[in-house]
């Protein structure tokens, strides 16, 4: 049809200078660390020295559960950010960096898509300015000290079965997901079975998300239990002393980066934290500075808004003590249709009717969004298929909930597709309505915590855990980590733990197969369903056709 | 003695942008791409749009072979690339980077030290530009792609027991050394030996450093050998199609780094390959680049003459078509009585005797390196302790082998301690009495280059290798290697394969252990003795001190 691609649309970018970005919010160049000529940290002095200011209005940009339609959540935040500077107002966009491993199995990264991009693409896709290198370098620099520690006497009395702390690599990389290492006698240590992780799934990188600045980043990678002794007590990642080199490590990667719009608008792209067994949302330190200094910041939370919001609201916000202004809640005609039934091939003709019956999934989620005290409205982000009939099926539904729903072209036209829905965020944030309230308070039990997610945001009739979880979670309560807030990982499919069932399920049920203790990153992980931390590559990894062009470009990445 | 320290000195750096240093040799900001203000990689286009110009002269700085006491190779590099700017010289030093994973066991890396240092040395010692992260991952993903292929079907029919391609992490992790991988189940693979080893020890080290640009990049890592069949044909990374993948990951490593002395004169920082299993020089990349937009440019080769030099003039100088004009070959009174007998407590007091005992090593080395055709100096890199009886002692011996030694104080006052040096040097270069020639022609066969470098470097009288040894350099000649040069891996202390036998033996022989084939970076490398692929971490690792101040500097990397 004559549309251009992603990358080449990117490639036509008139980039400006990071600096003339960063001047748009008042960040000078001596307070931007650069890399490279379209990319620059921002430094923790100028970062510091925001604190007394009084904070923007901060916009969450959520969706409905993702379907293999797509639903366009980065593309509809970074739309959102171009088309709130258009209608006058200083606007900030801030998302998670992209993992180098994924890039190389199925897919690109997340910088938007069509006329709604963040550049530069590539090198976000790539090393970008290096942070997750050195979560990377962090994580296995506590591994390889916790092994060194046992191979030198185990003065701390490790027991060997009980290390909890794996190791992490960036790359998609199934045989190293369980393996025994310190093979080959003496020298080398004890054999003991351990694994890796992907980096993005790292608690390192968790932390690095959460945490307020370096002082809390250390003490929260000091927090982390790395092992247990026979007598299950507790050993420490500052028992270690890895929590100061950690640290030494981290402190560039602290500061949040800087990157712009295809319109040349500020992008902060920042952390990347895995959305099931973390948080999945932007870094703190990011979404706090982009407020000081935006008079609007837009953000997103991975998956729906069941997993992803829920988390943003309950740990994110909790943590930092943020409080969003308005929801956008992401949907698609396809994506609705799904919901409705339609196979991904039936997509592309009408089915009015297809669209009102999947209408009930993205109901849900507003009346769950409302249920924080914040006022939502829909982004329907336009595909060219979509039929006039059914873009008014999904208003009017929108409508007899008493919210809003306002068709958005940012894909096909940038900021002046998508004025409307800026005009009515702006309308409310400014409004003042929102009460925003956490689900459950920080003195709630584990237990009762993960009932009341699963009960009011899932619907699902009961919770099931064995008595051995109970107990787990009990003794964490005992031990002093009963104030911390509950962290999901779930499937993104679905409102239950059946990834086929979609729209608006009710009469299910929960089960809880293992809980986790992130002691560091101050979350509890209850798991509901299988767990993957580390990716395998498909047969015909996107790798394969990776490469350089003859004009130094890089093909195959997208 | 209220000397300062290294760290102390470098924090006091007076540094300039680094768009000025790089405007001393005529690289626009346009052409640098910073990372921060203070480092900056060079653009391919800038560099390919020199290739016509006129090569400077290339001085090469080298060792004895070191000893407990410390020669100062590095210090002596950045200190001599001072002493020739300060005496009117256009003049650059090349160095490697360091490794990030011997930063958190035993020292830190190397930056020069003293008056003579390179800085922003924080950075280097840590993430630096990322390079050795890339090639981390770029090595990684082969891996990776690997297991893949043969999870989904091997269609190349590897054999599991010969996949010779192991995993990188830029850690000092001995429990990763000999591991089991793909354990767990069909879901993670076939269950095989395998390993780490550091990042500096992998052949995508080697090749970054020895490649002219991104095509012959692209071509080396083609060439990697990953495997072999059951029928023991190879297995190359081309066939598994990771070389247009690994090159994107390599793109901005390829290109040089930029950073500054501390008197402001340019210092490339570029590539760091273990000095044993490879070839331990800096980058061609940024050499070449180095001679052509400065009249001097001042490199250095890993660990001492025989081993460094040898693989600088032999690998280095032979696949780049280099050639050094003149040589300086670093000593100290204290290693000369080290190699004089003397031990490591008694150091601090005269023994003008031991010195001279001592020189023999000195000689040898200066022998060697005339045998490549190059005119050599000694700088003997000045301590508080030597007494001046000692240090003529030194003077009058290497005078009496028809050279010169001269007194440097680099170390203590900067360019104006090492102008002597650096006038004499520059005579020397412009003097066009070098003749350079490698130690033996392409054509020769495998094994008696190894006997060449055993005879007339290590004044061995034979080599010992079994028949396996000889039949596989046989195997490899008929295969089309016959034509690589031969990377010797031998302790760097002696002479001989006894790390304890210092001064000038003869009459010993060289055992070769085994041969391995690096067929991208073009090499074959000879093992005489352990080697040890990847470090482990000391009782008490640095990082245990590593952290940050109050003020937010890095304390205890150094």
């Amino acid at each position: 049809m004559g549309y251009k691609t992603d990358i080449e649309i990117a490639r036509e970018a008139s980039k400006r200078p990071i600096q003339e970005i960063g001047a748009k919010l008042g960040i000078s160049a001596e307070d931007l660390v650069p890399y490279g000529h379209d990319k620059a940290k921002v430094s923790a002095d100028f970062i510091a020295a925001q604190s007394s200011k009084e904070n923007g209005k901060l916009i969450l940009v959520t969706a409905i559960n993702p379907t293999p339609a797509g639903e366009g959540k980065t593309t509809t935040t970074v739309g959102l950010g171009d088309g709130l500077n258009a209608i006058g107002k200083k606007a900030a966009i801030c998302i998670r960096e992209a993992s180098l491993g994924p890039c190389f199995g199925m897919k690109g990264g997340a910088a938007g898509g069509g006329y709604a991009q963040v550049v530069p693409m590539e090198d976000m896709n790539l090393h970008f300015t290096g942070d997750f290198h050195a979560i990377t370098s962090a994580h296995n620099l506590l591994s390889a000290m916790i092994d060194n520690h046992i191979y030198w006497g185990n003065a701390l009395e490790i027991d060997l079965r009980r290390v909890v702390w794996r190791r992490v690599m960036d790359m998609n990389d199934r045989a190293l997901r369980d393996i025994v290492t310190s093979l080959g006698g003496v020298a080398n240590g004890f054999p003991r079975q351990a694994g890796f992780d992907i980096t993005v799934a790292s608690e390192v990188m968790a932390i690095l998300c959460l945490a307020k600045d370096l002082d809390d980043l250390q003490k929260r990678l000091g927090d982390i239990i790395v092992a247990y002794r026979r007598d299950r007590t507790p050993v420490y990642c500052r028992d270690i002393k890895a929590d100061g080199a950690m640290t030494v490590l981290l402190k560039d990667a602290m500061q949040p980066n800087l990157v712009q719009t295809l319109e040349n608008n500020p992008a902060f792209v920042h952390g990347g934290p895995f959305a099931n067994i973390a948080h999945g949302c932007n870094s703190v330190v990011a979404t706090t500075t982009a407020l000081k200094i935006a008079d609007y910041v837009v953000t997103e939370a991975g998956f729906g808004a069941d997993l992803g919001a829920e988390k943003f609201m309950d740990i994110k916000c909790r943590h930092a003590g943020l409080a969003p202004d308005a929801v956008v809640i992401v949907a698609t005609v396809r994506a609705m249709k799904m919901n409705g039934g339609v196979k991904k091939d039936d997509l592309g003709s009408e089915n009015v009717a297809a669209v009102k019956e999947g209408c009930a999934n993205l109901g849900r989620h507003i009346e769950n969004v409302k249920g924080f005290g914040v006022p939502a409205v829909v982004a329907i982000n336009h595909f060219v298929t979509d039929t006039d009939a059914e873009v008014e099926a999904i208003k009017d539904y929108v409508a007899s909930l008493g919210s809003e729903a306002i068709l958005c072209k940012h894909w096909a036209e940038g900021s002046k597709g998508i004025e409307a829905l800026a005009t009515r965020v702006s309308e409310i944030a400014e409004s003042g309505v929102a009460k925003f309230e956490t689900l459950y308070p920080n003195e709630m039990g584990l237990f009762e915590k993960i009932e009341t997610v699963a009960k009011k945001i899932y619907r699902a009739d009961e919770v099931i855990a064995d008595k051995k979880i109970r107990d787990q979670l009990k003794q964490w309560e005992d031990a002093g980590y009963g104030a911390l807030p509950v962290c999901m990982a779930k499937t993104q499919y679905s409102f239950t733990t059946d990834p086929n069932v979609r729209g608006a399920p009710t009469g299910h049920s929960i089960p809880i197969r293992e809980v986790r203790l992130s002691a560091g990153a101050g979350f509890i992980v209850a798991i509901c369903g299988e767990i993957m931390t580390m990716p395998g590559l498909p047969r015909v990894p996107s790798s394969e056709s990776i490469m350089l062009n003859d004009q130094g470009q890089i093909e195959g990445l997208f």
